[in-house]
């Protein structure tokens, strides 16, 4: 049995969510979790299933688990719910404990505007109503997206713990990627190191394999998602990384910034050392804006104001996403009010919430990123990595 | 750039498929495939895309891919589809495509009795009908479901190759099995055991993690998919395995089955040796149905017949799934005409699809289980793996 203290504690906070938002009823509705997995059933039960299961949460404080023989022994081995068990079918079962608990409210995991709280698929949802039909159920539908929000940004004792970790696998790599980076290595053989490494520590990706981590040599590398090249490294050339690792399903996000010198170089060129702290300072004047109550495009703003005062282009995405169970965690985005990111620039940002800050600036001698993770207190914020303060040097 | 010959035939097979069911147009739309893939979307993408992304097959041979800027470029490097990109709403892009094609019939990755083509959450569904809204093509969206089903079902030789490789994989841990079995180890001892060797050939689990491999050690153990427990082997006890792994993104799904003998038993006792040729014969009857042409119902009715009439109860589950990039791989089922299937029963088999058979009894000396895949051919069909002909000793 795997162990059951963080869904404890997620548990705990979901009622206390739902009184919160005054809702009656927390619906998920899943099957075959280890194949179509629903971003947020995680957090609340600790194992897959197999059959269609339905796990409902109430504002009155009850957990009940629908779900199909073979899959009950593991949820009732949890302890986590009430369980319920069907043979054939699971509307008749379904029916009667929704009849017997009567929600004004069932909140669904479906949202437009984020990814993390959008689980149930359109087939499930469409199961769900034929389930449910000749009763008034389906009209209390609504989406869970503001509860799944506060309940993945709130952090318990437990993630926390969990994201430390992965914070500290990550810094023992990139102190590995330190001792190999040298003049004619290409960004596809750093890559591979990596991926060894991860493999050693049993550290999963925090995003597509093939591109994390990120490697970005020199001038002429490929911008955005791509995956890493032949292109190798230069005298007077940046070496950039951006990678996460996946410890016991947490994540980790944390960019990286090399410069090699060219033959009697002391210190970065002066386009390094400018961009690097134009970067530095956007990412500080991000921070300032950062506490509980403002939005988040007002924090995306204050960087992006800054990087622009300083000369550069803006960057062409949000300066700060929440870490988590996922690279992007879903809920708030400390992003702009462009129409692609939805409601989540408008969040309003709680304590608890750990987010990245994250920007570059393209040079003449390669791309200068960085990106370092922060949690929000009761009347700020504080690092929750160790930021880069200086261009590390080959 | 990850290869993409597996992705070319894929893309060939649904045009071709397309035209079969008389579809005009075939939409994938997805966002952040690492964190909620869509389980069609890698047949025919090869990398994963962050931002709303829309990829379009059509029954006169156009793929079309409206994609976010960051994300165009490992689109546009694979070659597999024009790219129309987007910087801030994929609205308008696709808006504009879609009047160009004026497909009659759209279909979208949503199917109520189908995990496997079932990938379109329900808040990407709102955002599509919104996307579209004004315009008549909501009206003509429907379920992809036969598309996907056949997609899936008919594996091309990039797919058979990795699925070969998988069973290789699996049949040389099951040896390593071999040499570990004794008196007194535990399930859980085994299944770490099994977990070291995995990481170490680099494979993935084929199920939830935890349970994979199924560990049954005697009469005692849990039944269904409970995790490996610390009931140790004892003389007098099977010892059942259900093990899958996946490589490069494809399956493998075989049980076997070891007897422990007590002292001066040179072969199992009579309840052993009975019940494995029940399993058996009853897994030759399901093979003896399965040809194109039938429907799942009438292969796991025959298997089903076989057993009861030879004593035994019948066996809770479908006696055959189909394998590929998922250990149930979705699509047709070999199973009894029960609800939960829902219409997966009653597809018509076809040629190409690998399925497991799979079904045991349960005797006073423990778990029977036998599991082996097969392949349909033109006239009947041929085994995938090498099935297990005797009761392996310990």
């Amino acid at each position: 049995m795997p162990e059951t203290m963080l869904q404890q504690e997620k548990i705990a906070q979901a009622l206390r969510i739902l009184n919160e938002l005054q809702l009656d009823c927390w619906l998920i509705f899943v099957r075959e979790t280890d194949e179509q997995p629903d971003p947020a059933y995680k957090l609340v039960v600790n194992h897959d299933v197999t059959w269609p299961a339905a796990f409902l949460l109430t504002r009155g404080g009850r957990r009940i688990a629908v779900v199909a023989r073979y899959d009950d022994d593991l949820v009732r081995q949890s302890g986590l719910y009430e369980v319920v068990s069907y043979t054939d079918d699971v509307a008749p079962a379904l029916k009667e404990v929704l009849r017997g608990l009567d929600p004004t409210s069932i909140a669904l995991n479906y949202a437009v505007g984020d990814v993390a709280a959008d689980g149930l698929t359109h087939g499930m949802y469409l199961q769900l109503v034929k389930a449910l039909e000749h009763t008034p159920y389906p009209q209390r539908f609504i989406s869970s997206g503001p509860l799944v929000s506060r309940l993945r940004s709130r952090k318990t004792p437990s993630e926390l713990e969990r994201m430390r970790r992965a914070i500290q696998e990550t810094e023992e790599i990139y102190a590995l990627i330190n001792t190999y980076l040298r003049t004619g290595v290409s960004e596809r053989e750093l890559s591979a190191l990596v991926h060894r490494e991860m493999a050693t520590r049993h550290l999963g990706a925090a995003w597509s394999y093939a591109g994390c981590p990120g490697v970005k040599f020199g001038p002429h590398t490929l911008i955005g998602h791509g995956e890493p090249s032949e292109i190798v490294l230069e005298p007077g050339f940046t070496a950039s990384f951006d990678l996460g690792v996946r410890y016991q399903d947490y994540c980790s996000d944390l960019q990286r910034l090399w410069y090699v010198r060219r033959q009697d170089e002391l210190e970065p060129p002066e386009a390094v050392r400018k961009g690097f702290e134009a970067a530095r300072g956007a990412i500080a004047a991000a921070k300032a804006a950062l506490r509980p109550g403002v939005q988040g495009w007002q924090v995306d703003e204050a960087s992006r104001n800054f990087l622009v005062a300083a000369g550069y282009p803006e960057y062409k995405h949000a300066v700060g996403h929440s870490v988590g169970r996922h690279a992007h965690d879903g809920g708030p985005l400390l992003g702009p009010r462009w129409a692609r990111y939805g409601e989540t620039p408008y969040h309003i940002i709680e304590e608890g919430v750990v987010f990245t800050l994250e920007l570059g600036v393209m040079t003449e001698h390669g791309y200068i990123g960085l990106e370092d993770e922060i949690i929000v207190t009761a009347n700020g914020n504080e690092w929750f990595s160790q930021p880069q303060e200086k261009v590390y040097l080959v």
